[in-house]
């Protein structure tokens, strides 16, 4: 159960190129009569964690890191109405007030009233949180779901990769008994893979990636077809399986080669989805979309949107994300963490604050 | 009524940039029992003609031009079901053979049976023209519209123009009710205005272009609200006025300027489609397609799927996209009709055989 934070807590700080530290800073506070303070559980290191940390995306010395937690509602505003002291909540990366056309629409990440986890100095990789918005953007965990360290670590994923690798699939318009291409295996990519076929239910799922490992995993989640990337033929070799490619595909990499690959294996009138900021991709195949009518849609994940329906198939047992966590440390490690990811020897990070 | 092509016909051959010429050149014969011989009754200089007219797109001298057409049939091979010579017929820009998966999904641009008019010597800026799967692509006109000289050339408009501009506005998924952004005021952009207001029914059609002639036809066509691009805070406006940008929006153009306002300019969740090859564009917005969760569709179109459709909105009077051809040349002066385009003094030729 929650216990008050100590004055000064700990939280991870970005101070250079691979250089994030954890550091004590000022206990958060409420600010806004709408803000929760929570107190972290576990939280994530995420993929695009990696951009600041090569020094690909610029950021500030002093800026905390983090977008990815859970935790125990420790605090509220005056206007909170729905949520109690104690609660276990799972966050999504983006705050929303459940209020505009947009949070209304499921597209909470265009919420008018955002107010980012970055104002302030919060981050998600620390002991605790403001969140701003806490009504509209905190989700209480379904009962008994802190008590099972498995759905406890699927909790933490559905606050982005969980959520992103859904919201792929349903933007790439996949459909119950079609045919999808999920090119990744990151956590996002799995995390597709696992959407399409115990989510959204497609009959075929066609997994690209480049490490066996996790084409493994993918096949696990519910792979029906796993190609590697190494491989010169792979476009070719999809496009023959689907007889002229798949209607869906989730880009899940955000490179030139594998964006040219999903635009490849889209089937004509098809939609391709990229899941995250394309850092390294000079330009899409634009002739190709055109010749083939085919879209390619943006998907920052609204994963606030998601969070009931995906933890009740955590709960049932149909989805268990958790298994693309496959380090866990304790926060005070986090620079361990981060250097893994860096060093591809882990996928994704699990940190535990030692409160639960 | 038809008249038998003399041993030896007139068409337009490609020798260079900025160089074409009508050529006498061998008639069309029958190659297989699919075909039809169309004598030509009007053709049109597409936009698209420029790009290898300036030696943008490479071509080979002796290859003919043209892909907009109508006429009369003249000839059938055996196999030929639905036609009978001397109907009036409009020819979309591209064969199909309406049998395939992406002919009934109305996709026939991506025919799995495609001949090309680019085949043996064929192109539409002729006297008479071979036609490749003739039952499938071939449609024949309502019954008096060829004694319409301003339906005879919407008829034309239909071939390309304005069926672009009406899949673009499809593909966009504008709504009845809906609001609509249109960037260019070219043939197309104008048959896209057309679309959106007449057809589509959309409440608000916002249209954006550099000429005020061309955006005071725009307004004719239905255009409720009008911008000059050369305006550098048109984005804002339009945003402004959309609160938040427009769900559908067109890009008509093919430059980096206009893919990123149509971007701008796009709701988030919205879908922008563009119905060009994109030569001049370097890469679109990748960073806000991804954050505004919009889909950027390529759309090249199947006019043949919208023809019987907007021919009876032609015939009912609802839209006259003949007005979109500012100038009328002989067949015999196709090389004065590429310059005007070429130097923007029209905005669409339309050439007359003499036929009819």
């Amino acid at each position: 159960m929650p216990r008050r934070v100590k004055e000064g807590m700990k939280a991870t700080v970005y101070h250079g190129v691979r250089d994030v530290r954890l550091e004590s800073v000022p206990d958060p506070r409420i600010k806004t009569p709408t803000d929760a303070i929570v107190r972290v559980v576990r939280a994530a290191i995420c993929g695009s964690d990696l951009w600041f940390y090569r020094g690909v995306t610029r950021w500030e010395p002093g800026e905390r890191t983090g977008h990815e937690f859970i935790g125990i509602v420790e605090e509220l505003g005056s206007e909170v109405r729905t949520l109690a002291k104690g609660d276990y909540v799972i966050a999504p990366f983006v705050s929303s007030d459940g209020t505009c056309e947009y949070c209304h629409a499921g597209l909470q990440t265009s919420c008018v009233h955002m107010a980012n986890w970055g104002d302030d100095a919060n981050g998600g990789q620390a002991e605790a949180v403001r969140v701003p918005n806490a009504d509209g953007t905190l989700v209480k965990m379904a009962p008994g779901m802190e008590h099972d360290e498995r759905k406890l670590a699927s909790a933490l994923a559905l606050c982005d990769v969980m959520g992103t690798g859904h919201h792929g699939v349903v933007s790439a318009q996949a459909q119950r008994g079609g045919t999808i291409v999920v090119v990744g295996d990151g956590a996002v990519g799995l995390c597709g893979v696992l959407s399409a076929a115990r989510v959204i239910g497609a009959e075929r799922v066609i997994a690209v990636g480049h490490n066996d490992a996790r084409l493994a995993l993918a096949q696990a989640f519910g792979a029906t077809h796993t190609f590697n990337s190494h491989d010169a033929t792979v476009d070719a070799q999809i496009v023959e399986l689907t007889r002229g490619g798949a209607t869906a595909v989730v880009e899940a990499v955000g490179n030139q080669e594998s964006m040219d690959l999903a635009v490849a294996v889209a089937r004509p009138g098809g939609t391709v989805s990229f899941v995250g900021v394309p850092h390294n991709v000079k330009t899409p195949p634009m002739r190709e979309l055109f010749l083939k009518n085919v879209a390619l849609r943006g998907a920052l994940a609204p994963t606030r949107a998601y969070m009931e329906t995906l933890m009740a198939h955590v709960m049932s047992g149909a989805i268990d994300p958790s298994r693309v966590f496959d380090l866990s440390l304790p926060l005070d490690r986090v620079t361990d963490g981060y250097r893994a990811m860096d060093e591809r020897t882990a996928v994704k990070v699990v940190l535990a604050t030692g409160v639960h």
